[in-house]
């Protein structure tokens, strides 16, 4: 969302780290003793080869960004058709790089924040709760699709089966050596990264595990929603760009209530063009499971009903307006997903831009203008994903909510990975439930 | 854990909120913003009333805080028996009274040391942020246990149904208020309160989520656990009043090694008794599951293989020793629980006072000597039951990795659930897989 500001000025013009002029007045001295560190941060720029800086040279500082941007966005997104066209699994990769990424610029923050050049350990420790977390939650997720398979290999079995022992092991260490780490003096610093780093996993950790289940569930879960943003992101941007007038919020100075429903229009028409499209491909509808007899990734699947076409009635006062004009429109036919996409399309619109203005509002409680300056013309990556957590999340509990059912397959898998005689169990019990309802003849056996 | 330190002078002839000398120097400006309004915070006291004041007024201050400690310590043991003897439920309703009060503590030195009186709306915030996680963690419990018979009820169902979406729904909002509550100029205490209630979260609410899944396991999973560390605790506390000498870490200078390993050795005895009187009731140790037949909760069930006596084999080195002195002992039978319980005290003694020194060390980070004044003699709520949230979520893991295993009764229930084709389909799947397996004939229909 924070494209929604017009960056009409390129920084390099701008002296570094000047303070949003509305934050001088009336901070007390905890906030000066923070905000004395934070022009170490490395800020966003639009720094770039030479080659293109003297091919735009020309151009206004405006125009320069606006290119430059773009330049960049239309990278990402080709890199991005890359990684998907090589599966799922790469695609997994890529967020577990990026979540990486985004940990790795909030704790920069807090370090030079709170001035921890000192404190013993705190960075290590840091990045021992990131692995540690990424272990417990990648493996329940690897566990929960590939555990048969993983479970036929000796080594992994006890891994497998005792994860979460090992994981809760590895995090309780990380404990222990943060309190034995404690020094007199530094109590209050440690603490407060202590709860800087933990609150960062809760962020971005158990959010990017969502993504990942929602990748499992089909690409389309993730494309949708993630193509949404990016839409709704750029849309945004050139409708405050041209149109932009009457500002949003103040927390976003920059952000205006014509960008916001240019996006919002253009994010609902983009959800349906591209779930249209994608609905037609087993390659995004298909849940990724391994397929044991073929001994690889399934690539294709008894479609669920939410991508088979299916018939609707319409609201009676659509049906009488159809009737004024002499046309007769009582049903249509379509693939759920579309109406589905809908709803997506206006949480990504109108709720997911909070994501954006809790990143913003974070930035200028610390004081800086972005998380970081790693693509040119964007900033940092939190500066880029900001909305796409919020709508991670929503994604997987819509998902769970409304259209995920038990699957009998799975069911079957569970019972089958019993005890044999817990499984005669499970099948007696199951005879005699299905009889008593007269879903089985008696006779049956 | 915090029993460990001599509470050697009654604070009421202390000045109050002196800081630890050692604390003295070198502290930064932000430190001491913060330090400045800790003595506004409620501190731990005797106060009890006139007639026990009176009645131990000759007394010195160190014998008399011994006494108040041991009443009250007395009182809670037996107020907590009183719980038990109600029945599961009620130790449930005690576990969120005890949460919602560790919340309100923590809340609170958050609001004084921040100095946030005039923050709009931070209070009512924090209090919503808990009632959605409650909201949210007890639902998923009553689901997981008692979905069947809530879905009874029409206007219950949507609840069950759509739960997490409810859930995500309140929390989301509570995200809203919070951006749109956002004031210029306390953006850096918003967000640090904000990162505050939510560490306070993370600490509290997941971790009596894992304890009330313990009380659903059986009562046994919670009450061993609990009493070990109220053992743990006493018991370093009678050690290290008569026998302490050596300083055990300088976090807590008041611990010692010799109330350490008296604690750890009583700790084992205890769970080893505790565990062998417990196991005898069908009472302690059936897990509580709703009978569908008796419409109430099921106090008698088939018992898990841990609470039934086994068969060991003693270790190699064992049995020549025994055959040193003319024993025969080979093997021995016991419950397995008295085995598992020697893992948890070790876990309660060595890892357990862990919990106590992260608090210890928290209460100087913000230079307060106790959560709150609840308890005459003891302090806060949280004060008393900081290394129990470490040692319920260590059960949890450890029930689940080495004595849980998937019940044939829960599947059955799932698959009759589902729809009556899905569950013809999983019947016939199941047939197949098993005479496949050479568990049933094959003519078997």
């Amino acid at each position: 969302m924070s494209d929604l500001r017009q960056r009409t000025t390129a920084q390099k013009e701008e002296p570094k780290s000047e303070p949003p002029a509305d934050e001088e007045e009336g901070e007390d001295a905890h906030e000066l003793t923070l905000n004395a560190n934070a022009d170490s941060l490395p800020q966003a720029s639009d720094n770039t080869s030479e080659a293109i800086d003297s091919a735009l040279k020309d151009l206004t500082p405006r125009w320069r960004n606006w290119i430059i941007r773009g330049i960049f966005s239309l990278i990402m997104i080709f890199s991005f058709g890359g990684v998907i066209w090589l599966g799922p699994l790469a695609v997994v990769l890529l967020v577990m790089v990026i979540q990486i990424k985004c940990f790795h610029e909030i704790i920069t923050i807090g370090y030079v924040v709170y001035k921890s050049h000192e404190l013993p350990w705190f960075r290590t420790l840091s990045w021992y709760f990131l692995i540690c977390s990424n272990y417990f939650f990648y493996g329940e997720s690897m566990i929960q699709y590939f555990g048969v398979l993983l479970s036929r290999t000796e080594f992994m079995t006890p891994f497998v089966t005792y994860h979460r022992f090992f994981s809760f092991s590895l995090y309780i260490s990380g404990i222990v050596a943060f309190v034995l780490s404690l020094v007199k003096k530094h109590y209050l610093k440690q603490f407060t990264l202590f709860g800087w780093t933990h609150v960062t996993l809760v962020i971005l950790v158990t959010q990017s595990h969502l993504i990942i289940q929602n990748i499992f569930e089909g690409l389309i879960w993730f494309l949708v929603p993630v193509s949404m943003i990016i839409c709704n992101d750029i849309m945004a941007y050139i409708f405050g760009f041209f149109f932009g007038r009457t500002p949003l919020i103040k927390l976003s100075p920059k952000k205006t209530w014509e960008g916001f429903i240019g996006g919002a229009f253009s994010t609902v028409v983009w959800g349906l063009m591209i779930s249209y499209i994608l609905v037609q491909f087993d390659f995004f509808v298909c849940p990724i499971e391994y397929d044991m007899a073929a001994e690889s990734l399934s690539l294709s699947c008894e479609r669920a009903p939410v991508f088979k076409l299916a018939e609707y009635t319409l609201p009676q006062f659509v049906q009488n307006l159809c009737r004024t004009v002499g046309i007769h429109c009582n049903t249509f036919t379509t693939y759920p997903m579309m109406l589905h996409s809908i709803y997506m399309s206006l949480f990504a619109s109108i709720i997911g831009p909070f994501g954006g203005f809790f990143a913003s509002g974070f930035k200028r409680a610390f004081k800086i203008k972005d998380f970081g300056d790693t693509i040119p013309g964007h900033g940092g990556f939190m500066d880029r994903f900001d909305c796409q957590l919020l709508m991670a999340t929503f994604v997987h509990v819509y998902h769970s909510s409304f259209i995920k059912a038990v699957s009998p397959q799975k069911l079957v898998q569970q019972i089958l990975s019993l005890k044999p005689e817990e499984q005669l169990q499970v099948f007696n019990m199951l005879r005699d439930g299905l009889t008593q309802r007269g879903l089985l003849p008696i006779g049956a056996q």
